[in-house]
């Protein structure tokens, strides 16, 4: 049915957009878990992934990892590799970037996600990566699913910015066609009118990918909002709509962050969202374990 | 800040973009609670409206209002002039559907909200309800805001199917400015490219009136979704972003109702959302009371 | 098909929204032409309106008048009654406006357009207007939209900033169900996530307006743009994508209006517009006259 | 002053939101104008593309180059490689594709215009392209764009489905900054709410281009609209707004097309076409040489 409403749009082959098939719960009709070096998400399991917009340096990085460690965090996220709207905006530290996660993974025992923004880029970025992310702009860099679809780490899908809940669903079904089945699904915002907050993050998304589909969905209420103080409301409210999972920036210092330090959470704060969240959870019947 | 924002449009006059006062956090930092005969909304306390979408008949109503009632609800919502798309669709009952409701308030002591569509008929709606609602459709009807503001009844005004934040604020302003300082606001969903869901639940909205304005907000998962499958979600979503109640579409028997059958819900449905609702509350302090 | 498409959506009744009737190419296939005190609008003959955003004394409001006149406009606009998203900016000069308008009718023999912004008021405007305005915050206004079907003065029918072009017909289909078929569509801009322009022109909306009604449709490039400098290029694009005429601001002195400054035409740019209008509408075989 | 409103959202960094140069006005204020092989597009000169959305064989191919040479186009456009929602969807003939385009070259003389989706595929189609293309879900594709930058090859830049103005602009910085300074934007409609067409195409965004940037702009009515009925009134249009040129699917036979079959012209329409744009291009003082 689903499809059949995005399909229905002139010029577009209703055979063709309604032909997702891995990813639906008819296919699968249980939810998928995935198990990342034992933290699970999907299911009853909660997944919470946090950390700084960019790696800076590595002192910035083990702060903030031991920050969101102490606070319950599984999974570390920052970007090495950072999609700037100028050319001239800071890009990010690059293969050295993924060398200081890389460590704050020894030091911290935190599960590593971190963007890939190219193709070519896969078997590098998998070589430090527990997990890779595909962000909302590459959402439809079909080349880039394909790659990712071919190696043997579980892929953290953004939904682009203008992409409906059917376009976004076929993206992970490209990944999934490739044999890799562990794709998490993550809502981070999309463009609408509203200029109060960076992006407009759509909750009823989570609800309708629990009815369409078997994948986890987890939501970045960071990029979502733009500002630090929505941030807790909107996890909380992601929590209770039934996402199984939370992508938040943390920054030791926001003032000073290289980049999206306006929606970056301080580690005091950080902590009080882990507290509430767990809180919510648990009426669900979920938990981080 | 945000009104600089919301007025940084060509051609629009930043002083006057920028001037709404009454419903401000600037003008008055408290809270606002607003009591209607008993019932509060506002602060700690949540208000939950619910009801059919249209009055069809006395027993349907007094049906309805009974299992509401039942489940916790303090409000009985059903329209009895409803704004169409097609002039040839069921318009409701006009005063005969205000006559059902005042008979449904002696019968259960629910307080009675229903949509006024035209300025000329706040007079007449106005004697029959407790709360006046102003339906998104007219949210940027000047003239009915006016008279709205001369009445004192409680005001339930919804968001524009495409009015930002600030446009929003400044419609509860008209009411304020006539004297009324009484308004609810409520969001219902935004309209986007996404075809899924009826419009965009926006509850980031829910976060960032908490931040500008001391009124209360509260939302309606129903049109926001047009889903019945996602009220509950969105319920305990809207709950856990801060919001100060619901409204919801309630009918003894969805498949056929007049309008919006496939986004109510059944009675079992509406008693297991108040149960979850109500738990949500309770980790934020606050409680239908 | 059309409407089929726009009704597809969640919980909207697909027999209802395919029910515009009266508005439709089905209906009537020829395209209605509609005579304004001898001004044709329709089939081959454009109107061009214009004049300034508000009626704001009556000596400004007579030298755009002549000016407009000179260049070769049929039809004043000026707003007497302004719908402003705060209450506190200027809201127009009431009913002293609509005796300026009329005065202006007399002195320069042009036909005034102008907006009613509430069902109470449509008598009133009536009897000074030739052409009653139904703004775009008014367009599902649906008692506003009764009263003027039992008007006998032609209606220009504003869309919706959100409106779809279904929604939209249905206005229309709801004016004609009264007995008035003198309707005049006017397409002004939806809202979208860009902001360099006040709107987004939805020039489509005329081709399609074309295929589905037998209405004639005209562009109002000032307000779908927010910026005088891209005025002149869209109102070309506008006749070469069909459209059956125009509303422009134009003020003698932009840099002072009261309203719309920023959007607003100098005298002179808008004879150079009407000069290029002329040459493009002489090549689609349509002409003022 | 453009870039200062855009970066005025939450967590926005403006200086660097500010900061594309060599695309803009104030760098060079005179017309860009792109030679490819004799074809002039910008200034006073339109570029005409047309040809079928994907190669579907060799006899299709060159139908189709006669049709569209005979017409007046100066570029063959099709593709080898299709970005397709959904991965069990035709994806093209990849480098067979590109050879029948080289050989339609030979043939007819057409300059050939034709996608690259991967980074890593820049070298093999610039191998065969005269023009290379970059499609709206990879106008922030980055990496992509810096390898485009490094080519010899002018490259067509499609604006994305919710790209602001100023994010395009700065993806044009992106080539330019790696020293390919021949890049001619296209505006091919953006994602909103109305459904009636595949997008709406936003002819305001060339007025705007052509007051921001240097740099040619061209119209893409067959994706803007998704229906053949409307391409011709947006060709038109896109000419009587500035616009630097057109590319249109045609197809020698739309019904058995294998892809955007609804939005593709007959040879017959195709044909109407250019002699509309023709003569509305002589109004403006420009011409196809």
């Amino acid at each position: 049915m689903t499809q059949k409403l995005m399909a229905a749009g002139a010029g577009v082959d209703l055979a063709i957009a309604d032909s997702y098939n891995l990813v639906s719960r008819q296919f699968k009709p249980e939810d998928t878990v995935i198990n990342v070096m034992g933290a699970k998400i999907g299911g009853r399991h909660l997944g919470i992934m946090a950390g700084p917009c960019a790696v800076e340096s590595l002192e910035q990085l083990l702060t903030a990892a031991r920050v969101v460690k102490g606070a319950g965090a599984q999974f570390l996220r920052g970007g090495a590799y950072k999609p700037r709207t100028s050319p001239y905006a800071f890009q990010g530290l690059a293969e050295r970037g993924l060398e200081f996660l890389a460590e704050a993974r020894v030091q911290t025992g935190l599960r590593i996600v971190t963007e890939v923004i190219d193709a070519s880029a896969v078997e590098l970025v998998s070589h430090y990566a527990d997990v890779l992310q595909i962000g909302a702009r590459n959402m439809q860099n079909f080349h880039l699913l394909k790659m990712a679809g071919r190696t043997d780490k579980p892929i953290l899908l953004k939904r682009g910015l203008a992409a409906t809940i059917s376009e976004w669903l076929n993206a992970a079904e490209y990944i999934m066609s490739e044999g890799n089945y562990r794709v998490i699904l993550c809502e981070r915002g999309i463009r609408t009118f509203e200029t109060y907050t960076r992006s407009t993050l759509d909750l009823g998304a989570v609800a309708a990918v629990k009815n369409l589909s078997h994948l986890p969905v987890i939501v970045d209420p960071s990029h979502g909002t733009g500002r630090w103080q929505m941030v807790r409301p909107m996890a909380r409210a992601a929590i209770a709509a039934g996402a199984d999972g939370l992508i938040i920036e943390v920054h030791p210092n926001p003032a000073i962050a290289l980049c999206d330090g306006k929606q970056s959470l301080t580690p005091e704060n950080f902590s009080r969202l882990m507290y509430e969240v767990e809180a919510i959870a648990a009426i669900a019947g979920k938990a981080i374990d």
